[in-house]
């Protein structure tokens, strides 16, 4: 056996998540010891990509133990679900008190609420950590949202500090808050995600569809978009790399040759139960799942379109506007976005009011500016809005927010209203203009709804103009 | 001790429900025993409604049993949830084999299912039924929806047929399935049940806000409404009474005095909760249950309307038709009830296949007829649909329906178009259009959603032209 120096973190899993954590750490002069189930692919890893790097191999649990500085860090990226669990179970009885288990897959939120709990009454650490980034973000620098106790922070403090990415005030890193908070901030994170996906598919969409733009010239307002600070971002970017790729057999645009069925792997589903069990309104995000569910029924998509007749999709005056960026889908593309952030945020406060995660949201905001999937410029004007009040109702009152509005819903109208005219499917911008008109009606027409329930169910209902509980006895 | 005869069955929870439909069994034949946990409610009865009919009382538990024939059929109609779990573990160790305990409450059917798997394997009966109708429906007729073994099923078959509602082809009841079918597709009706109320509401609201309609005026075109096959329903007919009400006060419309925050008891949540498990797209229900949601930020909008500016809504051509009973808000009405309705059914054939319920949906639209809260002569038509095609994919397949879609579809339009454009939130019809509209596309934007999820996270994707999975490096 070498007599090698004791190693800084311990990593379970080479999966290419895992892979470039370990080489991302180790060019920030933290040296590990990986561990794979298959001892295969632990050799391949240390005689290619991490050869010649201070990253030693184990073939078993307690081979890598041996070989960690005291207290142990090790860092799970493995499958989240069972195998998290089934590795816990295994891991533990080898480990000491004080010694620190790392989470960073996409585990629900509640099991790492559980896990923390108990490991912490065996006097062991777990960090339930959010990762995004993507392997480009995991070995250049992500994102990163770890959850736990204070001290099982401090004891990786200096090492995600230095992986994360770096933006102007600091790295992409810092204390989320207890228990599950980090998987349940990254939760949200991916639900935001789903909704500026949808969002720019949408824009896509109408672009091609009613306005008939070639795809190239959809990557061209793509550009234009990205170099504003209202839209400038990781998924505006490669939207416009994606709509510019070509098919190399017959030099196509490569997009249209893809199937039009998203995939998910469940952040996106338990970002909108959370909302609705938290009773925070996120409708653009949930627009956002639907629409992949609705994806997915493509044989019953197909079937129904010879049986649903719609209008000739057809370019309403003032639509279309290439000269001027697509000004009214840009606008709507703006605010749909704002309100996928301004739903996150408000889940995020809800959800930490209600688990006693007390989460600091420009914090959040900041951590989320580099590394991560949805980095944007706009996370700067929201990381301020929090600054400014970290009481804020909602995004959408903060005034640079709602001006933003005021300024653009004419154009997020326009556009709902012709997609609607036109035939073309936008479940994200009416979900977000429905969401912003009902935001902002101090009246609404539950007062109806509500005399319903009395009248059918002696729900009773509360007056306008005094105190109480009523009833009315509506049929006589 | 009186020497009574042996009573039919017992009832446990004197609430008004409780007590109607002991009524309504008595009315039609069936004796009982009523047990209330305060000794004050059964005297009351007994003394009271009750008085003069084959209804005995019970003060203990004991008691209740020695009265009721064998095998003893017991219905619980008390609070779901923790009092079930509760009342179950005090009176099944007083039970004996073949004796059967029945939830006429709104329990959570993943409950129910647990239950009937209990009791089942202790030799009990359990059965979980849905009731719908309100209280005039317990005492004059409910809709009826029981789920457990068929075998406890035919021990209250002949009461439960006694007890619904009749319509033209029998009475409002049949079995309906194993386990927690009864409450799975009790939870499913209410579901609808939010969607129609929320469509009503924002039809009401548009005639109000953007029509300029008075109240009475309102009235009268639900009036027409009520007049057609389309709409004729029960919620039509109340929306019409409650819109006609005056308060006594001052003889102005009652329901303009209500206070517009919708209340909720789960079963909505529990639907949209469903569909999200199941995969089913049921976005107007999600709308509706959202809807009410918002308007419970009754303070915040008030706030809001301040900040965030709109258009005053006006009345855009063509949209407001009093004389042709608001044809596009009428035709947006009707296109957004089916698919409130084809939303619940589909999620009705999804978790009939995954729970192994073997659902009949014709059935069940035949249960829904008459009695329950959703009842509606459009049901007559979805019976037909689901007689014609048991396996139909979506209710907008069938012909009927597919007519009514192509027909009303133009208006649809009309509506969110201009309600769009006039600042007034119309979430289930904007959500029913854009399901329609995504249902009947054989090509959405998810392939782009699948260029940046390969993209950033290696997801791969399918294309149209090949079998197999594909990973592009998009970034060169």
């Amino acid at each position: 056996m070498q007599n090698m120096a004791k190693a800084h973190f311990g990593l379970i899993g080479l999966g290419v998540m895992g892979e470039n954590l370990v080489l991302n750490a180790e060019r920030n002069g933290y040296s590990s010891v990986v561990f794979n189930r298959s001892r295969e692919k632990t050799d391949a890893f240390l005689s290619g990509r991490g050869a010649g790097r201070d990253i030693q191999g184990a073939y078993t649990l307690p081979e890598m133990i041996a070989k960690l500085e005291r207290p142990r860090r090790i860092l799970m990226m493995i499958k989240s679900g069972g195998p998290i669990d089934a590795m816990i179970a295994t891991i533990s009885p080898l480990l000491e008190a004080g010694d620190l288990l790392i989470d960073g897959g996409n585990s629900l939120y509640s099991d790492t609420e559980r896990r923390v709990a108990e490991l912490e009454s065996r006097k062991f650490g777990f960090i339930g950590m959010g990762v995004s980034g993507g392997a480009k973000g995991a070995l250049e620098g992500p994102s990163m949202m770890p959850g736990g106790t204070r001290e099982s922070y401090l004891a990786i403090e200096g090492l995600v500090q230095k992986m994360a990415a770096q933006v102007e005030d600091g790295p992409c890193v810092s204390y989320i808050g207890p228990g599950g908070s980090g998987h349940f901030v990254k939760t949200v994170h991916n639900g935001i995600e789903y909704g500026v996906e949808q969002i720019l598919a949408e824009a896509y969409d109408l672009m091609k569809r009613v306005c008939g733009l070639e795809t190239g010239q959809i990557a061209d307002v793509f550009a234009q978009w990205n170099g504003m600070e209202e839209l400038e971002s990781y998924l505006v970017e490669i939207t416009e790399i994606c709509l510019r790729s070509k098919d190399p057999a017959d030099n196509s645009d490569l997009v249209e040759k893809i199937v039009d069925v998203a995939g998910q792997k469940g952040t996106g589903l338990w970002t909108v139960i959370s909302s609705l069990e938290q009773g925070v309104p996120c409708p653009t995000i949930y627009a956002a799942f639907n629409a992949r569910v609705i994806s997915s029924l493509r044989q019953e998509r197909l079937a129904a379109e010879a049986v649903l007749h719609g209008p000739e999709p057809l370019s309403p005056a003032g639509l279309c506007a290439p000269d001027k960026a697509m000004a009214p889908i840009r606008d709507a593309a703006i605010l749909s976005v704002i309100t996928s952030y301004a739903q996150g945020m408000a889940l995020l406060a809800a959800g930490s009011s209600s688990h006693g995660y007390d989460l600091d949201l420009s914090s959040i905001a900041q951590i989320w500016k580099g590394g991560c999937i949805i980095r944007a410029r706009l996370l700067k004007r929201i990381q301020d809005a929090y600054e400014r009040d970290a009481n804020l109702p909602n995004l959408m009152m903060d005034p640079w927010f709602a001006d933003q509005i005021n300024r653009r819903l004419p154009g997020l109208r326009h556009v709902v209203s012709s997609a609607a005219l036109s035939g073309v499917p936008v479940p994200c911008f009416s979900a977000a203009l429905d969401y912003i008109d009902s935001y902002r009606s101090g009246r609404l027409p539950q007062n109806l709804v509500q005399a319903m329930r009395d009248c059918f169910g002696s729900h009773t209902y509360e007056r306008l103009d005094q105190p109480g509980s009523f009833h009315t006895a509506w049929i006589q």
